[in-house]
């Protein structure tokens, strides 16, 4: 096991009929803004619940952050924060909004060109405005964790950020809230926490066996209830299960000492960038296809994947990856997602446009073992088709 | 799943040679207290190795922290840190100097007598003293939590409190320093983290799909190493994976969301306030007792466990249950822990006074349906003769 900090003060407040809660989680003084995407939040009567707990706080909104945050849009959040003097936010949507709500929180103060955060990691972030999240969709994991994905639309760049200035300070899970989420979302939500998991797993054997049992429990729990939470959209178990399940994939623990792949949301992130295919539709392409490439550096964890998570016992060792990599692949399918680029009219005539943007964007030593160079990335690309 | 707040803000900071952290994790300007057990921390040069990394800061000692940490000893460093107007504290030990080190934290400015902090529970406390923790003996989980239990001298009472303003600002777990405790110690680790797990786990079925695969995934890599552990002290990877499994045996996680039982705990309590039992020798005593008395209302989970923790496939219900027991008590043994009250020189004799120990406790509706009566309780104890 490798040496570890693990840290995460974000509290958790899970379970139905908790938004009241937000009566108590923000300070009574605090000016608000309310961060949130589309108009569903208001349609679904999410919005008018937020403010009827805020009660007489001040409380302005900030709507239309779309999904992949840019930039753009978010620094006039900034603005009206500045101009207001606001000093309290509230993210009430998905990933995207949370994403987009710890980018506004630490450039609202942050000394020099607010674009400096995306292209320095986070690493000079010192202070930012305290926030809050009411999560309404369960897929990125952004509601515990420090990380964010920002895009700036004007030149197709997706960058990563973090910093421990920007945990949310609470978040409310509340499953009810996903109950009326198109399917799609649900389908992509699954998808994403699934991919976040083997990110952090599928890598070489480290010894980390908590991290391994703990990072097996969630597979296993998103391939038990997956197509069934599409299927009964009401249930309340299986969407508490599938919240809570999409929160643990990201928020630090289950990567704590172990060593962490990525290279699928690379390449992933540059899908998205170039041909707008949802993010986690891009991770639906690119896991199968690099699994299948980088198999053998991958070899021991695969196997222990084939077994414990599909239960899959017999056969040669190769026989057994193949099965374990095809039963990813049609778990994926059967919740309704295409996982070759040709199932989003993306043909193999786009792969050198795609590697090149990886060029651009400095991605060519990816992976646990940063040997995903460009000609890797290629052949996943390739085997992705 | 039930509705739950998580919320854990101590941070982690696990591996070898992590104690030179502490120059960084505890404020420059700190006026030190050192809370230690026995002088096996200054025999192996912890607390040297500690006071390094503590550089010039002002550092006073406070040794003796008994296992089972005492009221009385705890109110003597209370007057020291008092008398000596010190204002951080730093735990050197296991679960025993970190309870007692969230006592002191707590009473040093409470209003009121300390020991009102044990009789409600810990729900009056509004302030603590700042304190981190170095782990020296994985078991309790208390370097993750905000519970402690002190016992009273005086009259044999040994009470739990909890609040959230005792949480370790940090706890350093490095591995290593476990190499040289006596076997003796590790084994009794393994079966507290053991129980804990079952404790919050083996109850009814509540659709806590993760929190069930968590616990499942604990107790496997428990089962797996922990003879292991016992053979062979000094290998990293086996001592890391005991020191975090621990951790997150009793860190708020797995049981967020779920009924938890207890029971095994708060009769055990009993047996090392009267006999002077190790704590974890109790648990190994009253655990299978336990779930052999109860085995009706805890069917569904007993079924669970037998499959998913101890692969028992084969046979009845019933002969699946008895295997999973079975299985439980003999694991207890490899670790050269007696299961039985004979095997602590205490017969049947003694269970009229220890039942009549639970009676003047109030200890008469124990357990996840609050149906462990005096009676039942009797029974397990009759049953662990």
């Amino acid at each position: 096991m490798n040496n570890f900090d693990f840290y995460n003060p974000t509290r958790i407040v899970f379970g139905a009929e908790t938004v009241g809660r937000l009566a108590d989680l923000v300070p009574a003084d605090a000016r608000v803004l309310l961060l949130y995407g589309g108009e569903s939040a208001r349609k679904n009567g999410t919005l008018d619940e937020v403010r009827a707990a805020l009660g007489t706080r001040e409380v302005q909104e900030f709507g239309g952050i779309e999904p992949n945050p840019s930039y753009e849009t978010l620094m006039r959040a900034v603005e009206q924060i500045r101009d207001q003097q606001l000093d309290y936010l509230l993210a009430v949507g998905g990933g995207s909004v949370i994403d987009g709500t710890k980018f506004v929180a630490a450039a609202v103060g942050y000394e020099g060109d607010p674009w400096q955060i995306l292209e320095t990691r986070g690493r000079h972030i010192k202070q930012a405005l305290p926030f809050g999240s009411v999560l309404t969709l369960p897929a990125t994991g952004s509601e515990m964790n420090a990380a964010s994905v920002v895009t700036r639309r004007a030149t197709k760049a997706k960058l990563a950020f973090s910093s421990p200035h920007v945990y949310p300070q609470f978040s409310i899970l509340d499953p009810t809230k996903t109950y009326t989420l198109p399917l799609r979302q649900v389908a992509n939500g699954v998808v994403d926490a699934f991919t976040h998991i083997m990110e952090q797993y599928l890598t070489y054997p480290a010894d980390g066996m908590v991290q391994d049992r703990f990072a097996e429990g969630l597979l296993q729990t998103l391939v038990e209830i997956g197509p069934k939470v599409l299927a009964k959209p009401d249930d309340y178990d299986l969407r508490a299960n599938l919240m809570w399940t999409a929160t643990l994939a990201l928020n630090g623990l289950i990567g704590a000492g172990v060593p962490q792949d990525w290279s699928t949301h690379m390449i992933g992130h540059e899908l998205t960038a170039l041909y707008g295919i949802d993010h986690a539709r891009t991770l639906a392409i690119v896991l199968p296809a690099n699994l299948e490439i980088r198999r053998e550096a991958k070899r021991g964890k695969l196997l222990q994947y084939a077994e414990r998570v599909w239960h899959i016992t017999e056969g040669t060792e190769d026989q057994r990856i193949d099965a374990a990599i095809a039963k990813t692949r049609s778990f994926f399918e059967s919740l309704d997602i295409p996982t070759r680029l040709p199932g989003y009219n993306v043909g193999a005539d786009a792969i050198d446009d795609i590697v090149k943007q990886l060029e651009r964007h400095a991605m060519t030593q990816l992976g646990e073992h940063r040997d995903v160079t460009l000609e890797v990335s290629r052949r996943i690309l390739e085997a992705s088709v």
